[in-house]
């Protein structure tokens, strides 16, 4: 058996190496000259202290990869609908790694690739406090897999389960989603807090509230929660916010420090998924009319040359009220 | 009009500056000689930058209290009981700022009020993410008021707040006292995960699940979930966990650092409230049968000399299963 993973980001070579353990794999990335590259150094820019096993081989032609077997996407959200929609997918299952909406109809990454027409029984996604950085070092991690097919579910927790890298199953492939998505985009607060020296109380006073209007989107989905105040919800949020680690985080913090978007975006040099997120989720609340309140400045910062410092100013004085 | 405060520690001082806006304020302590050094230097030995305000003043006698006014109570639990019960306390109104169980009964600090003959309408709780080093050098902080009487509630509502100072009411006054107690244990844990050094990916999946394990309770405790997720249980929760000024964590951080519970206590030099709570709660969960691994955990560590490395090994390796 050979798995496939397509993306060689930090977290698609991450899931590689511990598949490898139970089954060779293929990751397959755009640029063909950098994947003869890992090939030859088993080593990823981002992750240079980890040799790559192996049985993790490397291609940048797509056709290379078996569509009727496992494939777990790590794409970033912007490219999953781009390259995807190219590959006859119809007989294989999936393990979708990444995280947003997609970009051409703000659907669920899931709902994507049942419009691929890929049957809902082969789709999982993954999520939770997972930084890959933490995960190839061996530090313990938990994360979640879910699909209403718990049969898959639970083949996908037996491939990727170790004693450091801990798998729970869920039915609930919505709520996962969501909260992966948003998350980004709360953890662009966070930084901002951090960035702007708001202070300890303040930044945990708008986690804690991000954390609850993720839930007001139950107009929109069929929200359960408690995924959303699990481990691929609640967890994966604070990891968010609160690691140096996140590059959603990290954003903030330059935003914070009066960088103009692009040059933030430059100077990390990575995906900051939360900009993406903000985006179609603004469109999402606008067209349901869901009241978002900290999503709602970030876009304005990001999106309407908001002033950060006024921004989270709102976000702190609004008007007195019941809690409930 | 004066309002009394009990107990001289960095968050009755906090509250006594906050309420002097708006009435003079007369503080309470043990100590007399303290009480006098206070009055004099106006600068508490743990605020150093701060001048307390003119029309705060100290006392060490107890007598001098009206309890025809409003008392603010931020005494630690464990002497809680023992001063006020020395008191004749029906005919005034209380906000509790404490934190923590009764040290003789295990009965949440309101409850402990109520036996002293109290109203239960003239009794609020004061929780939040509210680390009072901040509040005090004005930074924003957010901070939920919960009593029976809404009445009540909206008029310390109005003596607390400012612009910094946001104030929300709540009816749930089991809801936010529960929270108030149950983080500072958690926040042990999540210390501990930093002096152990197992990274951001473990903290974040302690502390989400030490939030879903306060929910245990519910089979002793009438518990509002919008309550526990919110400012007083959820933003308090990751205010305490991840803040360096909470000495809840900083106890777990000295623990992992191999020092003895005794040792790291006098290294704080100050109360960490989740030493007791978890003595309490323990005696709590075992009564009713109640799971909370996590604090369980931490009772092992803190009284029965389990090792933290093995203990937090164990929490992280806990058999896979569906996450709901």
């Amino acid at each position: 058996m050979t798995i496939n993973v397509i993306g060689a980001g930090t977290w698609g070579i991450t899931l590689a190496s511990l598949l490898s353990k139970r089954s060779d794999v293929l990751v397959w990335q755009r640029d063909n000259s950098k994947a003869k590259i890992l090939n030859q150094t088993k080593t990823h820019p981002n992750l240079n202290r980890f040799k790559i096993p192996d049985n993790v081989k490397h291609t940048g032609t797509i056709e290379e990869l078996d569509f009727n077997n496992i494939t777990v996407i790590a794409l970033p959200s912007h490219s999953f609908n781009s390259i995807l929609s190219k590959c006859d997918l119809k007989n294989g299952q999936y393990l979708i790694a990444s995280k947003g909406f997609n970009h051409d109809s703000s659907l669920l990454l899931s709902e994507t690739l049942e419009n691929l027409n890929v049957d809902k029984n082969n789709i999982a996604v993954i999520s939770g406090p997972n930084h890959a950085e933490e995960i190839i070092e061996g530090k313990a991690s938990a994360s979640v897999i879910a699909s209403v097919n718990n049969e898959y579910a639970k083949k996908l927790q037996s491939l990727l389960s170790s004693n450091t890298f801990r798998v729970y199953t869920s039915d609930d492939i919505v709520g996962v989603q969501i909260g992966g998505a948003i998350k980004n985009i709360i953890a662009i607060a966070s930084g901002l807090c951090v960035g702007l020296e708001l202070g300890d109380n303040t930044q945990a006073a708008l986690v804690s509230r991000g954390m609850n209007e993720i839930l007001n989107l139950e107009s929109v989905y069929n929200l359960n929660h408690k995924t959303l105040y699990g481990l691929s919800g609640l967890g994966d949020l604070i990891a968010t916010c609160y690691s140096p680690y996140s590059r959603n985080r990290q954003l903030g913090v330059l935003l914070a420090q009066g960088l103009k978007l692009k040059d933030a975006i430059n100077q990390i040099g990575m995906i900051s998924e939360g900009i993406n997120a903000c985006k179609f989720l603004n469109d999402i609340t606008k067209k349901h009319n869901v009241e978002m309140p900290i999503c709602n400045e970030i876009y304005k910062i990001l999106f309407e040359k908001s002033d950060p410092s006024k921004s989270l100013e709102n976000l702190m004085t609004r008007d007195l009220k019941d809690e409930n």
